[in-house]
Parts: structure tokens; C-alpha cells; sequence
């Protein structure tokens, strides 16, 4: 028996569209209802099978359904919670998948107080640097890790469900506080794409021809670079105390590397690539 | 007609035995000869179909050969030079694999003043974080770019000779002075090769459960850190000066995003990453 008779996805980008396929397909809802803002993405959706209804209306799009997932815009998604928080039936549950969670989970949980919807935040880690609902897959998320960050506040029966959802989407569901999962993506996430950025804008000022001697090693160290500026500025914007902390401190062991170097510790340097061996085999 | 009668690959390790089975594939030549320090090494090549001849003696390895291809360690390359450069034939070509070229080239021109043999640098930009034999490919270095370092004394048929070699193995061959290819590699593939270890050894001390909680974006990103800490220790050594110039111009680039996060100048931010893109997409 599915989990949800009917679920409503707003947005059907990469996530939303991919989110749609893949509980179709692993039949986790009966009906999945799709909102989109553009009229011209709605028209889409209607000709994909794995869209049963799809609701021009956002008020309307919310009621009487068991989950809405927001898979807007990253810097919509407070907006879009605003709108239909007072909206939704009153045992739904709304999630999110945004890649940043302290804020949205602090406006969540001042709207849900006067009834008894629950908002708990999502962050399935899945994705690409592509975006858009034609590069959607239904296996955008097997095998990937999801966090969720529910309040102390919230039902442990909606936790509950909310965590069925993303496992039986595949995922490893790993339990946060919205502070925690903010400081965890700084390091792990938000980081790795400054770092990227970082190289390549320091790579655009080459002079010509030095790119096409690169390799595979620098395709991929700088592939997230790829991403899009008006998406990681939100994201970063968001996040952007943790990210400054975790900014720092990844500064100490480059300036460290840089000393090894200068001082032509040969031994210490050989040291240290086999520390960042070891924890690369980790990842 | 084959481009060689004889060819010798000194180190059958993943650059080596690659060679090997590509020069055989593509037949670059009637003969392929291997001389690998260790008796086991040697064993192990005598089964494979791409070794025509395995020698044990160096001295007696790079006699009657036109090209010699040194491919030992990169700790090992000029020692392994200066012990040939006296027995090479006198029409012969040496050439390296190695990462860096100036210290070589140098070392080069000295010793083969005295008789007829040339030595041209080359480094293919092919390779994997694996080593050893038992990841070679005969398709390693297809579609890969391969940068020679002639000088202006050495002849111009051999440097032509060498660069058929190459483009025959489907590379794309640029010639570079031998101080201008290290301040490239020193850019495009030792820096990325600094950060993504700094990115890893800044990481090592994360909390546990952290890196559990890292998408695609982070393994691509710190992929190459996974490399062989003594090998990067002599290439970083050979290439000191020209990869701390780098290090600190990207430094630059890393402290102007830390100044646009800090004093939170969000389109700046958003031209920043659009630029880091745009450069991306040029890799």
C-alpha cells in the first residue's frame, strides 16, 4: 500500500521533476499533483506520466494532500512556505529541499504554531549542476544521503513518515538540527563550491591556451564550478556565517601546506598529502 | 610502415605498460623492449603479448632502440637518464613522462653534448590516481594533450620523430620550453592537486559522521587528493618555485570571495561565480 494517497510537488525543476518519477515509479503516492509558477512548465507536466493533476492554483495545490514538498527556487522556497503554510490541510506535512535549513525551519515553525501543520526541513544531497526538469531522472536520489532536521517540537509520527518517504525514495536519512546540518554543509558542501570557484576564477586569468593543457584532475576538482551563480548566491547567502568559519579554517591547513612548502619540509609534505589521502578514501 | 623498428619503455608501471600496449595496438613499432628494475616486474611482462623483449640490464636495454622512453618514478627519472646517456645509441631519442620538465631538460643538455643522442621531454597528461601495471590501458593517452620540450639546439627531425610518436598514440602535442610547461602544470594540475589535498586534510578533522553527509561535489572535487603522496612530494619538490607563485596569485582570487562574503555584496558574489563559470566550461 502506498505511503500517501495523494503528494503535491511544487516546482518541478530537477528535483521536483525528478521527485515526481520517482514515486511513480516506486508507487509511493497514487496520485503526485504538480504546481508550477509558469504556466509553460504546467503545460509540460501534463504530458509526463508521472504527473496525475497539475494545479495552476498554489492555494488550491495544497489542499487535501498528505505531503508538499517545495522544489522551488532556492531563494522562493521561504516565500513559497509563507503562502501556503496557512493553507495546507491541517495534518499535512510540508518539507523542502533546499540546501540550507536554520532559517527556513525558524519561519516554519513561528507559521505552524496556529495549526497543526508541520513543516520539517529535507535536504535530499542530490543533484548536478545541470538544472532544469529536462535533465530530471527518477534515480536522482537512490543510494544518495538525505538529511532531515526536525524541531524537538514536532510529531514523532510525522518524523516518522517524513523519514519513510526519503528512504523508501532510496535515500540514507540521517536526523539533524537545522544549526547542525547548516554547519555540516558549510564544510562539506558550500566549501567544496567556493573552492571550485575559486580555482576557476583565478584560472580565468590564464593566458590563452594554458586550459587546454589541463587534464582530468582539473576537470574534476573544478566541475561543481559549473553550478548556477544566481542559485549559490542564495545558497551562500543563506549560509554564509558557517561557511565564513568553515572558509577560515580551511585556510589554516592551506596555509599550513604553504609553509611545508617554503620551508621545504619534503617529509612533512609527503605527511600531509598521505593525511588528505586517507581521508579522501573516506569520502 | 611502423615510425620505429625498436622502441624501449624503461618502468612498466601505468604510464609504461600503457605505452607499451598502445605502441602495439597502433603498431608504432616492430618491437617494443622493457627493462624494469625489479626481476619481478620483468616476470610479469614476459607473459603479456605487448612485450616483445624483457631486459634486465639497462646498459643492454637502450642499445640498438630509437626511442626510449623513460618511465620510472618520477624520484628516479634523472638518475635513470644519467645512467643511459653514455650507451644510448648515437641516433637515438630519449624522452620522460615526467611531470616536470626543466631540472631534466637541463641535466639533459648537458650530458648529451658529447655524442649525438637527444633527449626531448615529454609529458603526456594522462594518467589516473591509480599506479602500477595492473591499471594500464591502451587507451590512456587517446584524446589526451601531450606538451614536448625541445630546445632550440636539438634537431628538427628528431623533435618531429617524437612528436609523430605521440599524435599517433592519439595525443594532441604542443611544444613548450621546458619553463614554460612548469609554470603551467604549475596552474593547471600541481595547484589543483594542492587544493584538493588541502580540501581533504582540512576535512580529517571534521567530526565524525561529516563526510557521510557529502554528495557528488565533494568526491569530484577532492578526487585527485587520492593520489600518491610520494610521487606529488617529488613533483611538488621539483616544481617548487613556479607552484608557490601560483599558490599565491589563486590566494588572491580566494581572498577577494572571503571579502565579498564578509561585507556581504551579493551581486558581487553572483559576478564572481558567473565568471568561475564561465571559465569552467572552457576545461
Amino acid at each position: 500500500m502506498p505511503l500517501f494517497h495523494r503528494v503535491t510537488i511544487l516546482g518541478p525543476g530537477l528535483l521536483g521533476a525528478s521527485l515526481c518519477m520517482a514515486i511513480k515509479e516506486r508507487m509511493i503516492a497514487d496520485k503526485v499533483r504538480v504546481w508550477a509558477r509558469k504556466q509553460s512548465a504546467l503545460e509540460l507536466c501534463k504530458q509526463e506520466k508521472w504527473c496525475d493533476e497539475a494545479e495552476p492554483n498554489l492555494k488550491d495545490a495544497v489542499k487535501d494532500t498528505e505531503l508538499i514538498v517545495i522544489c522551488t527556487p532556492v531563494n522562493t522556497i521561504e516565500e513559497t512556505l509563507c503562502e501556503i503554510i496557512q493553507e495546507s490541510g491541517h495534518n499535512s506535512i510540508i518539507t523542502d529541499v533546499g540546501s540550507v535549513k536554520e532559517n527556513i525551519c525558524r519561519i516554519a515553525h513561528a507559521g505552524t504554531q496556529a495549526n497543526a501543520t508541520t513543516f520539517i526541513g529535507s535536504h535530499p544531497m542530490a543533484g548536478s549542476e545541470k538544472s532544469g526538469m529536462e535533465y530530471a531522472h527518477s534515480d536522482l536520489f537512490n543510494h544518495r544521503t538525505c538529511m532531515i532536521t526536525p524541531l524537538p517540537t514536532d510529531s514523532a509520527e510525522k518524523v516518522s513518515i517524513l523519514e519513510k518517504f526519503w528512504v523508501q525514495l532510496g535515500m540514507n536519512v540521517q536526523q539533524k538540527s537545522p544549526e547542525e546540518h547548516d554547519k555540516i554543509v558549510a564544510s562539506v558542501s558550500h566549501l567544496p563550491h567556493l573552492i571550485a570557484s575559486s580555482l576557476a576564477e583565478y584560472l580565468s586569468h590564464s593566458p590563452d591556451g594554458w586550459l587546454e593543457m589541463s587534464g582530468q584532475g582539473l576537470k574534476d576538482t573544478s566541475r561543481i564550478a559549473g553550478g548556477d551563480p544566481s542559485l549559490w548566491r542564495e545558497i551562500m547567502k543563506s549560509n554564509r556565517s558557517f561557511l565564513l568559519e568553515a572558509l577560515d579554517s580551511w585556510l589554516g591547513s592551506v596555509n599550513d601546506f604553504k609553509n611545508i612548502l617554503t620551508d621545504e619540509k619534503w617529509d612533512e609534505l609527503e605527511n600531509y598529502l598521505a593525511k588528505a589521502k586517507e581521508c579522501r578514501t573516506k569520502i
